[in-house]
């Protein structure tokens, strides 16, 4: 038989790969069907004028990837394939239910992953500015400093850091971190860090290793909400204990403690995410010596400790830590290049002893390449060069969002607190009836959208709020921004009537009692029927 | 009172950051007491001949890092830190007992990691000829090339590719997945495939999402040892299904479906881990039929897929699925660059749209930049030649090994497999009665270091056996180092006596119900206390 083929010398792709991707073409729309004959390789190859060995290689490649028969050098016949091969878009309903198959804790995280989408993506395609997403400003990364500093990593140590590695990660940066974290006050060393997929990913692994399931787990109420959807996969009990002005209620963590005894305490002591609370020294030290006293892991996630850009600084609650109770979560990923994930926890040795097993166990090792490029750049200086043009950037940002805010929300039943730092900005709509959805969307036709407040709260929220991220923003977004704001707030307040108190605007008192997540317990279901 | 600083302007370290240093070492040593007063930002500036901005920067981040009492502009003061900053090297036993606040289940695996260690380290250090790595060559890698396309990827979409990127992966590489499966006759599309963090990551994606604790999970016995760590850790019972010498046991198989009803059947069908054993098409079309018969999820783990270069071709048994039941495992890490730590899901897209929140929930997104230079090395052809380069070099030194072992291991108490491609072969040796400890002590003496056939087990192993991998070994090594093992197996079987048959070495008929581990159930345990 007679097969058309076409061989462009020129092409980057390499010609045995030419030879293949035709013959598959054939083969796949059948003008090649099952029990046909292939030319011999001597004989193609004096049509092709290639090199025998070229289309030996690629009869090879076909024979092992299940097109053709027989074994290569003699005569190579077209192999039928299952069905399947050539294409079923639509696989129809399917043998499993998978919304029963999946545990009922992953059902209801995709069925709340499928609500907040909804709401986010009310902005979809509309001509908004988004306070809604908190990473730091793409356009400021420094490329070329990164590049240079990759290829150097992959110059002169490449194979080894793309072979698999070490699981708490490469230690000269684990190296460098603890360095970094002395400059903070924190005395650890290169052992007591351990290397993760970002700190989101170093919450999970906390967990694993600390909150059996059905576990309570305190945290602050609101908190950062992603925490919460781990706690929920973990099928722990979340207790929330009220903020306060000045951060979590401590008396109310006390009796939190005395009645579920949680497995740890999480907490967010700078810029606290929603509300942008930074707490004080003695809030600090009364924090950990709560949790010396009850000998439970404090987790501190300072996850913007580096955006420290004005306000009195107050050093990690890990600076303290004499008795090794605190775990500190850390990251890049709130200053730069979030998308490499690279995060760390600092603790005991004891306890990065007992994590390095279940990294392995989840990943094998994290991703060295990416870790030793970082490394280089951090050591070039090009990390404390990056931090200070961050300070002096969004200092002006937060000043321009707060003056805006000052000037433009002079409603005094909308409050707002001032961080010391970071990114965020919480803000707080009194007396106000309008569900989350009725204002997104009165906010997204004023061109301006914003992150709604229940989304951190593990119940109900305790009235109406929600979080301005100036993260990715200028500061002429910023000004814009909040004019939009400001105009979609008062055509809310109008509309809504006045004095409408169905959220009170009390301070919270009661804590409620952890409630296992979905609400009908998944903790102690067996899933599978 | 007078500072003395040292500025090198030559140096690459930026000024504001050599002030900073200096200053900081001189706080911490204690030259400069809490309390004393720093010249001005004027002063010093003028005295060091920098510029005054340089100056009140250093001043600015010293403040922002707690070192400095007051805002810089007016005089600073050195500030008092907490004791832990002067470094407190052992923190004593600490208040915390971790080994009792880690889960039973984490403390386990922490125990049995140091046995396992503990076995392996007894090399370390040794000159021997090691068959226990399962990394491909690292002297094989293309490091060029992929600088090259790193290098691309970081100059056209740098920025975008720096930032929190989407759950499910970097668009145009699951497109090239997708495709690249279809060579292997599975039609799924981008939408169908989820990256993940390797295929170790992708196997706790599915366990999160199909076993809610204490669910049963069927797999091969033996089998991968970090996929039962993996079952451990989710706190499943796992339920192991006897191999036979043409693949997993399918009668076997169906008394545990009905017995155990697990949440998954998970199977290694080409080059099983460890036994290297390939299972054909019959056996493939019965087991997806078991599967599809009873409606539960099977797990295909093609992690060295491509990696087929002699023996028969089969296809993927998720080629078959016309049903959606078969959830296919892949991954680069077998091939090329473990490091980057980029596998992938294949499955039903209701499959993947429920695992894409709990990646959200987990890590936020993957790695967009190793995915996005791992999609311009695939694209540019380089992936099809190193395959091809792979095939020609690992079937040289496979037959070579295979060649050895025959000539070398002429004791008929020593049977093995002859695997039909991938890198490791199976050893069994009959009766032996030595520990596997006795056995790792008298290779290594013989320079040479396998890995023990019991840490594939999940209970009691049903006879001696052991693993060589040839993955990271040249022909030469390969030769050498099964020369070195004979000559220790030799030692060992004169040593230990004839005929004793502590480990009869009849078919394993017996199915042990799953158990929970650690042996004194955590599965159900609070474990706090």
């Amino acid at each position: 038989m007679n097969v058309l083929l076409n061989i462009e010398e020129q092409s980057r792709i390499p010609v045995f790969r030419q030879i293949m991707d035709q013959l598959i073409r054939l083969m796949d729309t059948g003008s090649l069907r099952p029990g046909a004959r292939l030319p011999s390789s001597r004989r193609l190859a004096e049509c092709l004028s290639v090199n025998r060995s070229t289309v030996y290689r690629a009869y090879q490649e076909l024979w092992s990837l299940g097109y053709l028969e027989s074994r290569p050098g003699s005569y190579s016949t077209v192999r039928r394939r299952p069905r399947a091969a050539a294409g079923s878009p639509d696989p129809g309903p399917g043998l499993i239910d998978w919304s029963r198959r999946a545990t009922p804790t992953c059902e209801a995280l995709y069925a709340a992953h499928g609500r907040e989408e909804a709401i986010l993506r009310r902005a979809a395609g509309k001509d908004v500015i988004n306070f809604v997403p908190l990473s730091p400003d793409s356009r400021l990364f420094p490329m070329d400093a990164f590049r240079r500093c990759m290829n150097h990593a992959l110059r002169h140590e490449g194979p080894a850091l793309l072979q698999y590695g070490t699981p708490p990660g490469y230690g000269p940066l684990r190296q460098f971190i603890a360095e970094r974290m002395r400059l903070h006050g924190v005395a650890v060393t290169a052992e007591e860090i351990l290397i993760t997929t970002g700190a989101q990913n170093a919450i999970e692994r906390l967990l694993r290793l600390l909150a059996a399931p059905g576990a309570a787990l305190a945290c602050e109420s609101p908190t950062y909400s992603r925490a919460m959807d781990i706690f929920r996969l973990a099928g722990a009990r979340i207790v929330g204990v009220p903020m306060t002005g000045a951060g979590m209620d401590l008396d109310a963590l006390e009796q939190v403690i005395r009645r579920d005894a949680p497995a740890l305490v999480y907490t967010i002591p700078n810029f606290h995410n929603p509300t942008g609370i930074t707490t004080d020294q003695a809030h600090r030290e009364r924090l950990l010596a709560i949790c010396e006293g009850h000998r439970i892991p404090l987790v501190e996630d300072g996850f913007e400790e580096e955006m420290k850009y004005f306000g009195k600084t107050v050093l990690p609650i890990k600076s303290m830590d004499q008795h090794g109770v605190v775990i500190y979560l850390g990251t890049f990923s709130k200053i730069l290049f979030p998308g490499l994930r690279i995060g760390w926890i600092a603790a005991d040795r004891r306890c990065i002893d007992r994590l390095a097993p279940i990294q392995k166990a989840l990943i094998l090792s994290g991703n060295l390449l990416d870790q030793a490029a970082l490394h280089r750049f951090c050591r070039m200086g090009y990390y404390d060069l990056h931090i200070n043009r961050m300070h002096r950037i969004y200092r002006r940002r937060m000043q321009t969002a707060l003056g805006a805010l000052k000037t433009r929300l002079t409603d005094d039943r909308i409050h707002w607190s001032e961080p010391a730092g970071g990114y965020t900005i919480w803000v707080r709509l009194q007396d106000l009836a309008a569900a989350e959805e009725e204002i997104v969307d009165r906010l997204v036709a004023h061109g301006v959208m914003v992150l709604p407040g229940s989304f951190h709260f593990h119940g109900a929220a305790d009235g109406v709020y929600f979080r301005l991220s100036i993260a990715h923003l200028d500061e002429a977004a910023i000004t814009e921004g909040i004019r939009r704001l400001a105009a979609g707030l008062d055509t809310l307040y109008r509309q809504s009537g006045s004095g409408d108190r169905r959220f009170t605007p009390s301070p919270i008192r009661t804590i409620p009692r952890g409630r296992p997540w979905p609400e009908r317990s998944s903790v102690s279901s067996k899933g599978m029927t």
